[in-house]
């Protein structure tokens, strides 16, 4: 009898210890998004009768903070280290001790250690910051082509997303071994460029790394007709990385922290919905392996002191009526100096219609009636813009104070960011945790 | 064998639900206290080498949404009646559905009906609209006379902390029957007022009303010699409630609120810290009683758009120079018109040294070696605003500035607050809930 019941015990034991094994790891970081921006994308969503965001349904939650190894205010390569590697570092730093002088090894590096696929992909360069955390190892990010020659070296599975930064102009570096195409191709990569050849690519394909173009992926806001999506990315990635083995999957967010530092609020949700369908692609394969699956999302900091709130509009937020913006701040900025170009006498007159295609302002008619009418006083505030070669930036302040968004900085912040997990082991982040215990439990879980 | 697996079955199944139901509930109510003030406090208190926040370190979190029936940024009447009652209402009503018409039970009445004992604190005005959230049934949180004859009516067993706004001076209401003192007296209430007489009080003590004067407790960062802290009231509260039917204690920090509302923020992480060392009063409890004890701790929203960055000061947060505040902007505000009144000739050169004393600001010296030394710039400000009667505002900007904490608004916020808990029963709050959750779950728990 006792030994039967003990015989149980070991049996729960064993099957406990294997539960808390997944074999597939999902990791999502939305780069510079803390609960501000996953809740305005979700409040955004939900008045748009989406439904709210697929990674704020995770039943886990942990209250994750940020700070680096020589700031309260980490940057993204000392949060990539902290998140990949499990230990902080100073800004700067690509998993390498604060230092610079010991190698730190990553979750992404364990797992493939021990036998698993490992991809990497990122709306934004694949050699930048955050994606090199988990492949890298770099006293500085700025080196850009040898973190590439890390990410040759990595032998992962998979990479892409974005392009790469200085992947053959840095012939000044002492280490310049060639093009970084022509070396990933040498070490047995399919290399695959633009959107028709990655739809065009086999079910079956060895290692893969699969870029949009040059730089990151077009804006969300501005439309995605010429790059595959992120989710694209990730659907194509379980393809690749899927074997018995398992998987470790880590996909970034990376230009919700770019419209963060533009403080740009309508693009910066549209990113985290676009992150937010990579995530419900991976939910869909979790739902296919809930026993052996796990979720994460988390974000590597906070940009931009995003608020939910504006003194202008008091107890409200109108975050619907960032709708009314077609285009990213970045893209208007560009139409504007294009119409310049065609219009050498540019004036205030002129931009009107832009502003009135692109933010849906309107110059006549009754504000309380149609919030999106320039009131007189804004109408000033804009033409001042436009003198001092502004506009953008004021077109911008005008709609984030019509939906009542405030913003405070231009850089990161120190407000923590949230993880939010499902599935195998999902309950080890809970609470309050720091960005390093991430890699931490990620390690205890291969 | 069967029999003994279902009866080892039954058993753990009769553990599991007795201990589902927590004897005793604490819930501790931050008032515009969303993560950026519990962070900004925590952070200024590892800093200053006092560890990280008790409420922080409890187990269990869930990210709560706090918009009301009819706005995403709710009042505190209608995020009182939420998390008290489990039913969202129009901001301004108590205890009250949207439409005014049908009253709602809270978690602290059914508590009380069911045979606990009921305590009800506050740092502010106890008919305040969070506390009374627990007890009062009004169309609107104006009806301050009504809402404390719903004290007196409620027959819970203590309240206290802030005094009684309006309680005899509505001579003009339909409802009056008199000073709500001598009606609390004649219900059987022990009145008790002032620090002393709250010190004198026997360790035995019936119904208890226990206020610190008329209106709230001093704000911690004015020193609160003159009155008990809310930790003091938590402590006497458990005194006063302990029976062996349980209890149901609800303690609001409510001035962290109005620091928010003036953008304090010194003020307000001050008042995050006095708010948790009565968290820290039930924690000391909860280590008593482990198995039969609820600690939950959440905020009704977030105040002032509060961020842990600023423009200023870029990647980095500087939260240790708000310890160079020594009063509350309000008190500032009051010594500054004092001094107007001993010397009627008061220039902004009899101000430099008040700026000096109570934000120990320097107008000697290099702001790279002392950051709190005044630059150019910021000397024309302050001058500029003591010209324009601005002075106390202009010097919270000032440090705020230094300190890299930056504010976007004067009202509420729609950033979801964090809820905090530990003990049996904490696991029901996790992942993402609504504000009406927090009822429903303790209600579920009762």
């Amino acid at each position: 009898m006792n030994k039967r019941l003990l015989a149980l015990l070991l049996l729960g034991l064993c099957l406990l210890l294997h539960a808390a094994q997944p074999k597939y790891i999902f990791l999502f970081i939305g780069d510079g998004m803390s609960t501000p921006q996953r809740m305005l994308a979700d409040e955004f969503a939900r008045k748009a009768g989406h439904g709210n965001l697929a990674m704020n349904t995770l039943p886990y939650s942990a209250t994750t903070r940020t700070c680096s190894a020589n700031s309260l205010v980490t940057d993204s390569a000392a949060a990539a280290t902290a998140i990949a590697c499990g230990e902080k570092t100073n800004n700067g730093r690509i998993g390498m001790s604060a230092d610079g002088k010991r190698r730190l090894e990553s979750c992404a590096e364990v797992a493939h250690r021990k036998g698993r696929k490992v991809g990497i992909i990122t709306s934004i360069t694949i050699n930048h910051a955050t994606p090199a955390g988990f492949y890298a190892h770099r006293k500085s990010r700025s080196e850009l082509y040898r973190i590439s020659l890390d990410l040759v070296a990595s032998d992962f599975e998979y990479f892409g997303g974005g392009g790469f930064a200085g992947k053959h102009n840095d012939t000044k570096d002492a280490e310049y071994k060639g093009d970084i195409f022509d070396l990933a191709r040498k070490a047995g990569y399919t290399v695959c460029q633009g959107k028709d050849a990655f739809f065009a690519l086999p079910k079956k394909v060895g290692k893969l790394i699969a870029v949009a173009g040059d730089g990151g992926l077009p804006y969300s806001i501005d439309g995605q007709e010429s790059a595959p999506t992120l989710a694209d990315y990730t659907r194509k990635g379980i393809e690749v990385l899927d074997n018995p083995n398992g998987f470790f999957f880590m996909i970034e967010g990376g230009e919700i922290d770019h419209c963060g530092h533009s403080n740009d609020a309508a693009s910066n949700l549209r990113e985290v919905l676009a992150l937010d369908d990579a995530v419900k692609v991976a939910l869909d394969f979790y739902k296919k392996h809930p026993a052996e699956t796990l979720v994460i999302v988390t974000g590597d900091h906070e940009t931009g002191g995003m608020t939910m709130g504006f003194a202008g509009t008091g107890y409200a937020l109108y975050m619907e009526r960032l709708a009314n913006q077609k285009c990213s701040i970045k893209k208007f900025t560009q139409i504007l100096q294009d119409a310049r170009k065609q219009k050498p006498a540019f004036t205030f007159e002129d931009a009107k219609p832009l502003l009135a295609k692109y933010f849906n302002f309107a110059f006549e008619g009754d504000v309380k009636k149609n919030p999106m009418v320039v009131t007189k006083a804004e109408l000033a505030n804009l033409e001042k813009a436009f003198r001092e070669g502004k506009l953008p930036n004021a077109a911008r302040l005008l709609i984030a104070a019509k939906a009542g968004v405030g913003w405070t900085s231009g850089a990161h912040t120190a407000l923590p960011v949230l993880t939010t997990s499902q599935g195998v082991g999902a309950d080890l982040f809970m609470g309050f945790i720091e960005n390093t215990d991430i890699a931490v439990k990620i390690k205890s879980l291969l």
